[in-house]
């Protein structure tokens, strides 16, 4: 039978969103942890108005960090999903943001690694967003979260 | 000028959303500074095929540790709208759980208090939602998050 | 070319939503223009957690009025996506009302006429819906409103 | 106990529909009401195929009629969220009108004060919409209406 | 009692998903059908990543064709919300291709004519969408299909 | 550089549309190229006013005719992801149905396989929904279709 990782420190989930939402000092503990599991990880910021900014910004990262493989569409689809059911988190409701007369601040994270406890599970990616949304003014903005998982 | 407290540790957010997500022992630390803020919070579990259920559990945690007034219909419905928004993270697309054959094991938290640096601001109210959603087939889930954030 | 009647008072979607609002004594004018213009309409009230329950409180009060003529599917496909168009007004983003734990108190109207200055443009239909909505608690609730406008 | 004032003549939603629909003449009696709650509002309006002219153009009349406060974000958070709501009723299932080939002549108006009986429940918002929406063809649209309510 | 058609060989939808799906070789039959039923149709083809491309080239193409007639907006307004439920089919939860960096290569058809047993049920329009959808990157694209149904 | 199988007839969506829209004598030649390339498939009918009750049927038919391995979650969660995409295309807009008052009688078809030139693209899966769509009234309903895709 297929589980999640049982202690709470082992999930690829939660370790995508301490990785996009902790400061650099609080991530030492956690990034070795990540390299113990063997699972790849990266994380950016990206500040912007169009979704697809968000998603190119992660896109790159993703691909430099070779956590995705870009000659494979199979990867590329995975992450693809994976980001837009994390934006779903960040939108709450309307997937957009300038069109909105809303701007976005985000840390992103990608994790891609094996996360079940039986290794036919394969690879999954994680992606975490975390930062600020609100309007195009200094700080008229609030917290928002997104986390999109998918197998690769 | 509005902003939000600017070191991560102090924003209202991440708090719920680490509440809603970190190990008993982990949260020593952040359970001290929610007090030190004077901020109100709660923490809760809930397993649910159905949104209405989980929307029952938050409320009625929030009451009993009078993060919310239910004499007042502006609080609740400040509460209601931040946990719908929550919501939008953990279903990614649909606001529906059984009804398209899955289900969800959450953790939550919902934390009251200022998180502006101008006392103007007033009281916000975020809720955290953190756990796992999948088929209902031990094993058959992935993690899922989701925050919400309004002003009471 | 077709245009919408000039002025306000002879739009169709502007007296369903005065028929859905207003009190018995403030009607009387808007009544008597509707039979002027040999525009059919019906009011009724639904209280429901249920959408389907609004739907059906619809449909059969307009089948009774000779709004819509059950036996032909164009005329009941007709008023179903006007009313699904109405419920969006209402519902603010999830097309939902008991699942995400509320309850509507709602008035309606249906009117069917010809709303253009060609008649070549032919029937079609207006559904508004206004009430309150809110938690199923009494005094936990604000005004909605919603309007659909499909041709017949 | 809270309850919405009931004669509907004093609800705050019905008047802000009113408001954005009738002609001048017809408003006199309600512009007299609205002064005697002490209620603020305003009307206006914009002729767009963006949502975010819509969102500005009522966020710069709700500021100049001082119903809002630009100091404050828990002021402009409250009339966005509002703002949003209304517009689920005008787009029916798409928030957008330019990138689905179609405009909007909407007026608007927006009004802020106390609904409840209970002065503890505070000052809410709420914006109407109405207007037509459809193709950029003269005369190829149809009525359209939206309305969003929010604490303040 | 109103029906479809029952052989499913006579059914407008299926007869529009096979205009826009099949190579013109297979195709011969199926026209030679349609011309039988007196049904109006056409086919195109638009590459696009923007939705409102996609919607004036469908409308250009029916009006050639004289599928539908410009001069009356319920024959447009017929057309457009059958070419918007098509597009849920091809994007699949967001309205939206390139503000989501993604592209669609896509063939259409539209039919127009009876599809029901009694002719009191008049016309009806179908519009037919099918094609690949991915990144702006050769390749990374899989298949899309959507359909869309109205009362004209 | 992967693409997909550039010949129409060898496209994996292209076949799961037509395995569940066609009749069984036309499926023939269909049923056998499809052996050919060593692609699992099956078909299945299902009436519901439930999406769970669909989703159901699709997982039981595909983990029956070892499409998918139930033991696998990875492979459940591709199959979900793709049954609810093509939900998107029978629903258009409103993922639900009998409480929205309607119902659907459907058709459907799980192919599994390689759609792709390059065989490291590896598996993926197609789901394809076709049949009506209406009110729970005998003839009042329409044709309706959906396809999703997904990697395994």
């Amino acid at each position: 039978m297929s589980f999640l990782l049982k202690e709470g420190k082992d999930r690829i989930g939660r370790n995508a969103i301490l990785l996009a939402m902790l400061d650099e000092e609080e991530l030492v503990n956690i990034k070795t942890r990540l390299k113990k599991y063997d699972w790849k990880f990266c994380t950016g910021k990206v500040g912007a108005m169009e979704l697809k900014k968000v998603l190119a910004a992660i896109e790159t990262a993703a691909k430099r960090e070779n956590i995705v493989n870009p000659s494979f569409y199979r990867e590329m689809h995975a992450l693809y999903h994976a980001t837009i059911e994390a934006m779903y988190g960040i939108t709450r409701g309307q997937i957009e943001l300038g069109g909105l007369h809303r701007t976005a601040g985000l840390r992103f994270s990608v994790i891609s690694g094996e996360p079940y406890n039986q290794s036919a599970e394969g690879k999954w990616i994680a992606v975490a967003l975390y930062g600020t949304i609100g309007a195009p003014v200094p700080g008229h903005e609030h917290e928002t979260i997104g986390l999109g998982i998918n197998h690769m």
